[in-house]
C-alpha cells in the first residue's frame, strides 16, 4: 500500500485522480490540496464522492506544505497551474517522495522554449534533465525509475501517438505535418470564466489558439525524437460543446516509395502494429475505420485510425482519447503503476 | 407578389425555407410537399409554425405533381434527396417556372464526376450546362436570369468562400489546401437513423466520409474556377453534438514572394477585403480573428478569419456559417432575391 | 421614430432588447450601459451583432448617467440586478422618460413581501404603486399610460399564463396549484460562476431553490388578483442543459361541478379560449397536446397545453416559452410596442 | 464462476449488462442475443468494448433460442421490449437457469392492470406470481431465492425509493402524492425514431405520457404496499437533453400531527434513515440539498433530499438514479449478485 497525495485535487484532472485512486487496492490517499475549498469536505465539492472519499480539503496555496507532505507521501501527483510544481521540486523533497506533475513545468527539455511558449519563469529549470516525459506507450522504461514524471498534454498524449509510428517509420513527410485537434470543455479547467459558460459554449464550436497554443512545441519535441530531427508543425486546437474527449485529425504527406508508388495501407497498419500492437491502452482500428470520442470517454484507451488519401497523396490519421483520463489523470496513474510495480492497468 | 412551391418542405432545410419565406412580404407559399408526411398540416410537424404556416401538406413522391405546380408557381424549391430533382426538370416545366435546387444535381458540370461521387445516374444531364451554380457571392450576375439555380452544399459554401480570395488572387498554394471541417447534426438530415440519434451524437465527435466526402468535387471545381486550373484538395468532415453550423479550418501554404518572404497579414486582409468587402452576408474578421458558429446560428452569414503562422509558412482560414441557413434554405432565398429583383437580404 | 436607451446591454436579457429593437423599425437605440464592457464594441461582446450593432457600451454602474440619459431617451430598458432600478427612478427622471425594468424592483406591490423574498432594501417604494405589472395579456390597457413598467420574471410569466384562465374561472382550487418548472440555463444570467460553467451544467439536470425561489410571491400575487384572494403555492424551478426556454407543469385538482363531476376538456377549453383566445402571442394547443419548449425558442409565443386525469382527479398545465424573449427582453418590447403605439407584435 | 446470457444485448440497458458483466470476476458471458445486429461483432457495435467484449451477437429474434441457452446459462437477463419474456418463460427453462427480466412482463400482480396499461396479452400469466419484484433495498430476502425476478422500471425505482419511508412511516398523504420526473433520453431506447434524432430532442424539454405513462401502476402498486391500501397518484415523465439520469420531483402533502403541527425535517430524516440509512447504494442527502443526475452518472446510486415548505404544509422529495445503471442494468446485477451470493455491491 503506497501513500498518495494530490495538489489541486478539486480541479478536474485532480478530482479525477481522486476518483481513480480511491479505487485503487495498492493506494491510500493521504493528502487532498485545494487553493479555493480548503476546509471543505471534498465529497462537498464533487457529489459523486459521497460515501466513497468524504476526506478534508487541505490548503495547497502556500509552498510551505509540501515538506511534511513529501514525509508521509510515497508520491505526488501535482494537478496545479503551470509554474506551482517547479517551486515545491527541490532535493529534499525528491529524496523523500516522487513526483507526478500533470502540468508542463518539466515536459520540455529546452528551458527557452517553455519559457517562450509559457510566459513564465522556470524556477526549478535544474531538475528538467532528469524529469522524465511520461508517455508511458513510449518511455515505459525511464519512467520505472523516475523521481519526477512529466505527465503530458492532453492535446499532446493524443496528436504524438497518432502520429508517432508513421513518422518513426518514415513513412510520412513530418514537416507537411498538420494537427486539427478538438477538444471538449472540460480541457479548459474549472475556473469561473464566462467563455467557459453554458451558454457560450453550448452550440457552437470555435478555433483558439491558432499557431500559438502551448501544445505545439510538446508535439514537436517528441515528434522530433521520433524521427531524429527538430520539427515544425501546425496545431490548431478547437473547443466542442461536450465535457469529454479529443480528437485529434492529423494530415500529413506520405513519402512515395523509390518506384514513386504511395506506402500501401497495409504497410502503414504495419507500422502502427509495430509500435503499438501490443499496448493495451491503445486500440488500432485499421485502415479506414474512424475513432469516436464517445468510445474512450471514462477510460485509459487511445484509440487510432488511418485513411490513406490516393487523390492527394496524403494520409489522415485519427486519434481519440478521454483528455482527463488519458490525457491527465488516467495516464498519470498508469506511470504511478509503473513505477511502483503495480499492474500497468490497474484501476484504470 | 411571386408564389413559391416548396418540394421536400419537411425535411430540415425543406422547413427552414418554409420559414424564411412565410415571413417574405414578397412570396406566397402555393405548394408544400411531402413524401412522409402528406395530408397533415405543416405546423403539426413543426410546432413553431403554429398560427404562421398552418397549409396542409401534400404528395410529392411521384413526380406527376409538378405539372400542376408548374403552372401555378414562379419559382419551385426542391428541398430533396440526391437524383429527385433532375427526374423533374423537363423544357415544359422551364418554360412556365423557375428552379432552385437545395440537392447535388445541378451542381458539377462534368456529369461522369457527378456520377461517381454519387453512385447515381443523371435523369436530366442536358440541363446541367445551363445551370448556374448559386454562390451568390460569386456567380451573382448570372443567377440572375437562370432558369435553374444549383443551390451549393454547406461545407462546400462554407469551405468555398473561405479561401476563394487567396486562391483567387495567388497567395496560397491550392495543391497545398486542406479543409477540415465541423458540423452540427442538422446537417445529417431529418431521417431516422440509429447513428443521428440524441445518445449515440451528444458528448462525442468523430470524422466522417474521410477522404470521400461528396462535395469534395464541388469545392474543387469551385476554387478551380477562381485559380484557372483543376485543383484536388483533402477535405475531412466531423459531426458535431450541436444542432447548426459549419466551420472550416483550412490550411495552405502561402506563396512567397519574389525575395523569399511571406505575404503579409495586410495582403491577406486586402485581397478578402478585394473579393467581399461590399458583401452583405460576409464578414471579414481580420487577422488573428476567429469565428465561432455561434455568431453565424440562425443567419445567413459568413464570418471569416484567418492567421498567419510564420513558424510553418501556412495560413490558417477559417470560417463559420448556419448550415441550414447560408449553407441550404438562407442562400436558396437569397439566390429567389436576386433572381425575382427583390432587395438581396430580404427577409434574410 | 423613438430612442431607447439600455441599461445592461451586455447581460442575456439586455443583448436579446439589442438585437429585437435593432431591427426595430421604429427605434433608435441611443445608449447602450455596460458595467463590465464599457468601452468596448458591442458586437465584439456579442459577435452575432457585427455589423448591425457596432456602437460603443457606455459605463453605467454609477447611476449619474440617468439625467443625461433621460434627457435624450423616450424609454429606458433596465436588464440591471436587483435594486439597481429602484435607485434610478425618482421625479425628474420620469417627467422626462419612461422605464421598462426586467428586474424585480417593481413587480410586488407589497414592498414587504419584496424586501422578504429579496433580502434587500428597496431604495423607491414611493413608486411601485403607480407601476403596472406588464404582463401584455392581463395588463394591456394600464400598461399604455404607465411611467414604469414592472416586466414579469420568466417564470412567473409562464407559471402565471399557463393556469390564469382557470384559476379566473374557477375550474381549479387554487390552494392546490403545484408549479415544477423547468429553464435552460440562460436564466442563471452572464455570470462568472463555476456552477454555471459548461461542465458543470451539461449532462444533468438539477432542482434549486426549493420551496424559496423569489419568483413565488410574484406568481401568488398575480393568480391571486385572478381569483380574488391570497393564495399560496408551490413552485420548484429546475436547471436543464439548454440554452433558452422554460416549461412549467401546473398540477391543481379541478373544482367538482355541483353533480359531483369533473369539469370537460371542452369547458377547460373554453376557459383557455375565452382569456386567450384571441392573443397573438399564445398559442392554445388544446387538450392532451403538450407544449415542447424549442417550439417557442426565439420566439415571443407561449404555447400552452392541458390533460385533465380522470383517475386522479386533477388536471396538468402545461406551458412553455422562451426564458429570453417572452420571458424578458420580448416581452419589454411588446410592452413598449403597447406604450408607444406601435402593432404590438412589431419585430417581435 | 457463473454463466450469464444476456437477451437483447445490443439495446441501451443489454449493453450497459455487457459492460458491467464484463469486468465482474465471478460472471462469464455466454450469450449475446441481439435481433438487428445477429453475426457482428459486439465491439463492431460499441466501440467502448473493442479489446474487451469482441463477441458475436447470436439471434435471439425466434424464441426457439431459450432450450440451449438454459441449458449453458445460469441466469438469462432479458433487456427485451414488453411481452418477449413471458413467451420465454416455462417450466422446463425455470428448472434448468433463472431469469431476471428487465422488461414489464412481471412486475404487476394483477395481470388485468398489466394488459390494460401496456395494451398487449400477457403470455405466461401463470408465472406472475412467483416472480419477485427486483427492487432490492426493499425485497432484497425474496429476491434471494427468486426463480424470476422482475427487474424495475427506471421511473418506478426513482420514484419509489424517494418516497417510500414517508409513506410507509405515514409521514405523508399517498393520495397527495405529484411525481414530476425528468429523464435522459437514453430512457427512449436505441431505435431508430425522428423522435429521439439529435436535433429533435437537443435544445428542448417536454413532458410525454401525460397521466397516461406506463410506469404509473408499478409505482402506485409498490408504494400500495408501503401503506397497506391502495393508493392513486399523478406521475408526469419529461424528456431532457442529457444521455443519462432521472430526477424524480415529488409532492405530497405533510400529515400533521395531532396538535397541527408538520412533521419536523428530522423526523422526516429519521425515517428515510430508518429506511435507507445502511444501504450501500441509497445516499441521504438530508434537509434542504438537492440531488442532481451528475453526481450518478454511470453509478448505482439513488441520492436523495427533501425540503419542507411550510407556507404550503407540503414536502418536495427529490431522487436522482441513472436510468441505465440503478434504473435498469446496475439492479439487474444487483439482484444477480444477490441471488448468487456474491457481495451485492460487486462491480457495480
Amino acid at each position: 500500500m503506497i501513500r498518495a497525495g494530490i495538489v489541486g485535487a478539486t480541479g478536474y484532472a485532480g478530482a479525477e485522480l481522486v476518483r481513480i485512486l480511491s479505487r485503487h487496492p495498492g493506494v491510500e490517499i493521504v493528502f487532498l490540496g485545494s487553493r479555493g475549498f480548503a476546509g471543505q469536505r471534498f465529497s462537498d465539492i464533487y457529489g459523486n464522492m459521497r460515501g466513497i472519499e468524504d476526506g478534508i480539503c487541505e490548503d495547497d496555496g502556500d509552498p510551505s506544505f509540501i515538506g511534511e507532505l513529501a514525509d508521509k507521501a510515497d508520491v505526488i501527483f501535482t494537478a496545479t497551474p503551470q509554474g506551482v510544481c517547479a517551486t515545491l521540486v527541490n532535493d529534499e523533497v525528491l529524496q523523500k517522495t516522487r513526483i507526478i506533475d500533470l502540468s508542463a513545468d518539466f515536459r520540455i527539455k529546452d528551458v527557452s522554449i517553455y519559457e517562450k511558449w509559457y510566459g513564465i519563469r522556470h524556477a526549478a529549470p535544474g531538475y528538467i534533465d532528469e524529469a522524465v516525459y511520461g508517455l508511458c506507450e513510449i518511455n515505459r522504461k525511464k519512467v520505472r525509475d523516475a523521481r519526477i514524471v512529466a505527465n503530458p498534454g492532453c492535446y499532446t498524449t493524443c496528436s504524438i501517438l497518432t502520429a508517432y509510428p508513421l513518422v518513426k517509420a518514415g513513412l510520412i513527410d513530418p514537416s507537411t505535418l498538420i494537427v486539427d485537434a478538438k477538444s471538449g470543455t472540460s480541457g479548459a479547467g474549472r475556473g469561473a470564466k464566462v467563455a467557459n459558460l453554458f451558454c457560450e459554449v453550448n452550440e457552437s464550436i470555435k478555433p483558439y489558439g491558432v499557431a500559438t497554443h502551448r501544445h505545439t512545441p510538446e508535439i514537436e519535441e517528441q515528434l522530433g525524437y521520433a524521427c531524429g530531427r527538430n520539427i515544425t508543425i501546425s496545431f490548431t486546437p478547437h473547443l466542442v460543446p461536450m465535457d469529454r474527449g479529443i480528437l485529434a485529425t492529423e494530415y500529413a504527406s506520405l513519402v512515395k516509395k523509390p518506384d514513386g508508388s504511395l506506402p500501401s495501407a497495409e504497410e502503414i497498419r504495419e507500422a502502427y502494429e509495430d509500435a503499438f500492437g501490443s499496448e493495451h491502452f491503445i486500440r488500432l482500428l485499421g485502415d479506414g475505420a474512424v475513432p469516436e470520442t464517445r468510445w474512450v470517454k471514462d477510460t485509459n484507451y487511445t484509440d487510432i485510425g488511418f485513411k490513406i488519401d490516393e487523390r492527394t497523396g496524403r494520409i489522415v490519421m485519427m486519434g481519440a482519447l478521454d483528455n482527463i483520463v488519458k490525457g491527465a489523470a488516467g495516464q498519470a496513474v498508469q506511470n504511478m503503476n509503473i513505477m511502483f510495480g503495480f499492474d500497468e492497468a490497474m484501476s484504470l
